[in-house]
């Protein structure tokens, strides 16, 4: 396959390819294979959306045997027996267990469809328009989600101005205590020219923003205001949920339950476009087909959802990115940090960032990196946290092995500045 | 699987299980099976994404083929071979032979998601916000579409006033000639109060807003006033485009060349969720990554849309449609048209409506339908049209099955009217 | 006074000064005297604010001894004696005649301001946030009341894009039949795209947009449309009330009782800055101070503006109108339309425009009267529409001089053309 | 006068006659009498708008005489001899000894209009939609102007989400550096999610949000931060302009020069309707009429503002209303704060702030002053600053009296309370 139908045929908006300029065949487990068979360990999973691997055998298996007994495909929200079984399995072996009542809501399979839904229930249930993010965040590209993404180069493409968002800092800007006494300073003041909004929208970790885990006090204590002032509360779960964090949902370890929880990428198991849009029960008063969407019933990808849930908990996925999790902490603290004053890395679970500070560096040690063999993408502000996100089952071995690749990388690219 | 595990965990937002109120599992062609054995002639076509039927073995033979041997499954904008495949299918045998020059975006995986993409690039390249839309319209459910969709169920979801949009009138409104006038008045008026939009953006046929084809002198006229100034016209074919007017692209008919096109829905070939914005070569101003998404890379539906086109060519879907339509047209106009004054059918190709005037009786005849073993969903004002959206390769002798299953419905619920 | 302080200090947007290049001095009545001692018949009008001539006696003595008197001038909404006058005239001289019953709100002095407060007053009333307005209208330059106003120049000066307002055809545009069944389609269409309105917004007698009165049918059937459907009645009456069109109220002719009616202009007497928002009773659920400014109880104006009632009542003003408009009327039929077949004649009362068509015939026939020594504005679409506006009490002989200079000037600049 | 006519005619949103419950008539200086010959000191000046007290018999005089001699009254943007003496000594004895140079527009009469056409200028100047303000401000309310106020109160009225704007913290909420940090991080971020503004709007003084005063270093960081970055630094001096402060512009103490100025209010000298928007020459791309008004042309204002230069710089009012706000600022300081460990005081020349923490409290201060014989407002957060705002040439004696009456009701209330 000659790179030039791609060039020729496929807009300039493209991004990735750009980055890893070759053109990929196979991919098993963290390895991706290219048509010149050489193999690279994948530390970028998709973007988040492959957590358990690519193409792991047991889902593998179970979409096979789906497609050939001529499973209904596609079915939009009509019943089926997928669909039964993902809800069963979401409801029995996911929600029950941490004690959280939720209703599903399938807003069609993009993570930024189902930030669209919550947005729209949440404006529905307070009558409010309003909606604060936090400075840092991603929550898609569509118009209404856009409006909530931060970063300048997304919010250029809307054409229009982006309204009804206000945007609150992160708590790593000028400290939790402050992130929080803002929030509740501008909604108390009646002078802060800042409307009541219906919901706060947060990432427990800012993944694109560059990599910020938020501490369990500030997610306690926005969950509080919240609560206090009547406005909801909903978690962007997209790209740390699914366990990527050490817990299925990215807000277990902070004892907090949010009014509505957004789910998208490895929620699909196995690439599949997927997305869930929760909420508290009360809060469903959508009339039917109020949001509704072509691709919303993809069995295919409800059979892989499923599967993806036996995994999480039969193979304790959560567990398992613990403990993998010390071991990407602890190479980066002792092997990775030292290498620069300038260098910091910062991380929870299995997603972690170095952050080198400049675009130009972080662009180098990306490069770097794919020439030996590792494949990983950049995040943050000017792009300059590389970004660490191995599938949650990678081996050992392979995971120290492409540790061992981008320190080598993030060496060599500092050695050449001097 | 008994209902209630529905009932209650989804969202009251599910729809189309409350009109066919049974649990499918499999699906083959034209027919649907649900738990309980009991079979279904499906006109409803899964909202137009399945013009191949259920699960064609070209398509999933394909797929399988594609699972079995571990080739990348998600891969957003990098380079595969499944990519370069489709791309080089629907360049030459889709574009090329009929004359179109049109750079390819993958915008992710759902038709909102296509128009949110077409929408900012019109807008980024006339550096205007606004944009037509026609009265009677569907787009989409995310904000940037939304604003564009015309029926005040889906526009009150939004919690937000929808802005940046005009809605002209239909042509089927006040006749071809004045819904010209009107949109030229405006535009030359200087106290229209109406500025000058980024785009005009049609369906050829509008499918939720009760099939109405525009002819092709509306459709030339169009064209005509967006080149005089300097406006955009987009084509959403997302629903009626993948040959389901007799033309693979829905304004072939017309002899016009939109600036941008629309595809989704059928484009996947199997249900797979998947779309399309192209737009002409000198409209592609995008930087790299200024519109994106997890899930806008799914090798699957690559493989699924390249095997669809292979179908269309070599099947001459084109041709079939055209034939299968006659019959459908035949059989409308004689067999139910007749069965009451406040009838009215229209359509082209398989995509036909029947419109009983009044909400009440539309549903009682897709209730009956149901029950009589055929699927259908109804659209337009008042929900009152009754539409046909047959598979585009259904065998002549289900087809016409299920027309008769639809005229004795049709019969039965007026007699009952008395 | 040399004109280079104001070309070196005053903004580029000055433009009156650019039709009328002197520097002006006196003025009183029908005339107004430059500093070089040149005197000019008045059929500007200050833009509509000064219905009773220049100066009139009985006014400016008013003005006079309320100012010797050091009563007090500026007095927000405090109570005070010239404020309780002008209420007591204007409920028992102006409206309770009339048998209209409205609320009085001092929204500040300019027409802008009570645009702006009808607007939020209908948008809390029926908590909806579109306002429907018509092509061709004009209501002002503040970010609220310029979405509304339709010509282009002023729209684009917003510098962001105009929202929640839906422009409707005017009567003239495609027939008074057309214009109400358009409204009543989009509204009763549940596929139009336009959401209800909180209400609707006209003049009955379009003046910026070109001079155009409505019907007494096109009145009535907007009125009952927005009775039929909940949405408010608006009139604009700030150019066109205060007895311009042979009435008070311009809409006193069709027998219509608007829920609001905004006026300024001339209702300052003086041509003091001045407005007034009026609303039935029951949509009076302003909370105190929910809509002010610094200058809505100037009493100058209010002194102005209750002699301006005497002055009408006790001058008979309307039937003065009504008697001069023939004669208006009769010499434009008579001497002007017919010295082109491109001239179109069109006005009510003292109002009236001579349509030239084009923008540069328009603007040689204005500076030719004020080479011969009449003002007058243009208006319309092109600015190509010579505005007739003088005053309400012009000498008759006054009147007939500048009608003919004016009808010499048009005479003059068409042979010009041959 | 019955107060019945106005609590029968006038609209509920009057709200300055519920907190002075009487009718006024004559004024003079600093003095106001109402209907039953009852005097009060006026420490409420017209909302800011009678710096010379009331009706100054220089100014009175020159309106007379003007009046007199049948002067043009209504001008538009025309050239008078008015307007250009006004532009004279605007220009020779306010703008050139400061070392400023200006152009001059002339917006229509009210403090909104002058800052909507400041947002027109600047976005069309920068082309960026969006704008800065700070917590706590306010100006005006009219759509445009509203969207930038902050006070819940206000924004309520609006009655559609309002855009464009973004509110800063104001430098007392968190301190100068702060504030200033804040901006500079939002701006630098590339992922703050907020856009580059036009313009930052400022007051100096905060006086509706509670009479805070800026400090010098707050002043100039934030023209710095607007300079380094290509934002336009709009200074509404509306309230504390025309000499309250102590200088001319309140901002001349910063040394700052502001890409636009505000002003209203007390620029009309005698309480006339008048406004003006200033800005550096090179910013006047306005095309003739792109903003416009009917009043912006009152010539009573013209002559009135001219004469109230006159005033300021032949009688010194700026050293004057240093020299008075002395006495005041002492006298708060010594007899008021120490009333009670919660009380507040705060201001600057002539401007200053009585917070009393409670809603309830200040309330009963209002009331218990006017029952005293002085009028005063609230104003700030909770409405719980009484603000005190005399004439700046209040004679000594009764500035005295005023403030012993103010320091007697806080002393009663407060006492009152126990």
């Amino acid at each position: 396959m000659d790179q030039g139908i791609f060039t020729t045929y496929e807009s300039e908006v493209r991004s990735y390819c750009r980055t890893f300029p070759t053109v990929f065949t196979k991919a098993k487990g963290s390895l991706l294979t290219d048509q010149d068979g050489r193999t690279y360990i994948d530390f970028f999973n998709g973007a988040g959306a492959l957590n358990y691997g690519h193409n792991p055998e047991y889902i593998k298996r179970a979409l096979i045997d789906y497609l050939e007994s001529d499973n209904i495909i596609h079915a939009l929200d009509m019943y089926t027996v997928a669909k039964g079984e993902f809800i069963e399995a979401f409801e029995n072996r996911i929600l029950k267990p941490r004690g959280y009542s939720y209703k599903i809501q399938f807003p069609g399979p993009t993570g930024t469809n189902a930030v669209e839904a919550a947005l729209k229930l949440a404006r529905k249930v307070t009558k409010r328009t309003g909606v604060f993010a936090l400075m840092g965040c991603f929550h898609g590209m569509t118009l209404g989600s856009l409006a909530l993404t931060s970063d300048l180069g997304s919010r250029a493409g809307a054409g229009v101005p982006l309204g009804n968002v206000t945007h609150m800092p992160a708590p790593y800007m000028f400290g939790d205590e402050f992130a929080l006494n803002y929030v509740r300073t501008v909604l108390e003041d009646d002078h802060s020219g800042i409307d009541k909004p219906a919901a706060i929208v947060i990432e427990t970790v800012q993944a694109e923003g560059g990599v910020y885990a938020f501490s369990n006090e500030y997610l306690r204590g926005i969950e509080k205001i919240a609560r206090d002032n009547g406005i909801l509360l909903i978690v962007d779960d997209i790209q740390v949920g699914a366990s990527r964090t050490g817990t299925f949902f990215s807000f277990d370890r902070a004892g907090i339950t949010p009014d509505m929880v957004v789910l998208s990428k490895s929620i699909g198991g196995y690439g599949m476009p997927f997305a869930l849009t929760l909420f508290k029960p009360d809060l469903d008063i959508w009339t039917p087909g109020e949001h509704n969407g072509t691709f919303r019933g993809n069995q295919l990808s409800m059979v892989a959802a499923k599967c993806g849930i036996d995994l999480t908990i039969d193979q304790q996925v959560e567990a398992g990115t613990v403990r993998r999790g010390q071991i990407v902490s602890d190479f980066l603290t002792r092997e990775v940090a030292p290498l620069d004053d300038s260098i910091q890395v910062r991380g929870l679970g299995l997603i972690w960032g170095i952050d080198v500070a400049e675009e130009e560096l972080a662009q180098k040690i990306s490069r770097a990196c794919f020439d030996k063999g590792v494949i990983l993408e950049r995040a943050g502000r000017k792009n300059a946290v590389v970004k660490l996100m191995p599938s949650l089952v990678i081996p050992d071995e392979v995971l120290v092995e492409g540790l061992g690749v981008i320190r080598d990388a993030v060496a060599e690219v500092f050695a050449a500045r001097g």
